[in-house]
């Protein structure tokens, strides 16, 4: 009898331990789209086409690691037969997992729309939008890996309502540069990459609220992600 | 022994039928959100706002179907521990069902645009370019679901190569609205709405672009989403 409870042992060990490294991959993998993002902003700013090509170009080992966390899930779903929980922290895994890679391709492209503007004509903005914005997403998705990372409810209610305030500052970023455009049609091209690039970014916020949205699941336990009251549910954690 | 292989065709009956029902049930929400689609594109082109503001009601009802549909893949997961391609077809359940969903959030955004133009002032632009990128997305949305439903990998992989069609019409239509702006100050606001309305098409054709991904995927039983050689592999099959 001890012998099997031992066996049973060893065998939720070896389970644990395969999600806990599941969740680690994930990790590592918003960590390096991370580095991706901020490297990608810093490029465009800069002008810097070098490091905007690296970038591109790295993009395909984020979606290696996609692959990956995927294989990985069916894995465990066919030899461990997750249930309760433990699926919970499966399905989040798989979910997170293709927002994270889309956060990847958008990188990627702020890096194309950076090489393309360093070719065009200096642009009016000082890339005062995509400075600001970029920041502010930046700090979204550090925040959304951290609440997944520690399960942190409040931090993850915090960045679903941060991205309220990234739509609109989207919002008044598009009528500064219409008005750039206005003032000079010159300048055209070049505000119009840097509207492309914005809307990366803003596609970006969306991804990383996202994120926070199946923490949010998983750490309740149960669907929040659209019950009607989920402005009620997060103007009461908010509260608290 | 007999009455046990009849046990577990019984068993293997009832799995099938829970395979076909998520299947059918992924399919009657992609239904709902084509409609939901057409409906908010016609709603804006003709200024319907008691049609705008229905579609924005029934968006709640695709986001309770995304749960249930979420909830079944967790319920077969855990009862019936699908293998090999039973696991992947309830994998890529999950990831359309997503996708699905977000189309439904993007309609209703649209929707609300139309309300917002149908307040403004007429737009000089007679809808042209949301009326052709619009009817555009609504086909490869069609074309997606019925790849999904026919495991039809030659019509997922003409999805996939739309996607780039609809994103340059996409730039040059962004182009042509800021000429009217440009004409007439006057149009921004109303103009601006429009650009709105535009960039969610193009964000539906990125989803059906992903849905028809996971089709290749789960036809061909291999994850195909980044192969370097993808763009060859699309080629190859389009050669054919």
């Amino acid at each position: 009898m001890l012998k099997q409870d031992d066996h049973k042992h060893h065998i939720s060990e070896r389970f644990n331990a395969e999600l806990e490294s599941i969740k680690n991959h994930l990790l590592e993998m918003g960590g390096k789209v991370e580095r991706q993002l901020n490297a990608a902003v810093a490029a465009l700013v800069a002008g810097d086409t070098g490091e905007a090509e690296e970038i591109i170009n790295r993009d395909h080992e984020v979606n290696q690691m996609e692959i990956r966390i995927d294989d990985e899930c069916s894995t465990i779903i066919a030899r461990r037969q997750p249930t309760a929980s433990d699926l919970r922290l499966v399905m989040t895994v798989i979910k997170v997992n293709t927002d994270i890679e889309r956060i990847g391709d958008e990188a990627a492209k702020i890096a194309r729309q950076g090489i393309r503007l360093a070719e065009e004509s200096a642009s009016p903005t000082n890339f005062v939008e995509i400075r600001h914005i970029g920041s502010h997403v930046e700090s979204m998705l550090r925040k959304a890996l951290d609440a997944f990372a520690r399960l942190d409810l409040d931090l993850a209610v915090e960045v679903v309502k941060e991205d309220t305030g990234v739509d609109k500052e989207y919002g008044s970023a598009l009528r500064s540069l219409v008005t750039f455009m206005m003032e000079d049609p010159r300048d055209i091209g070049a505000i119009l990459n840097e509207m492309w690039a914005l809307r990366s970014l803003e596609r970006i916020g969306d991804h990383a609220a996202n994120i926070a949205e199946h923490v949010i699941y998983l750490v309740r336990g149960q669907d929040v992600r659209h019950q009607k009251s989920i402005q009620e549910f997060i103007d009461k954690v908010g509260e608290r």
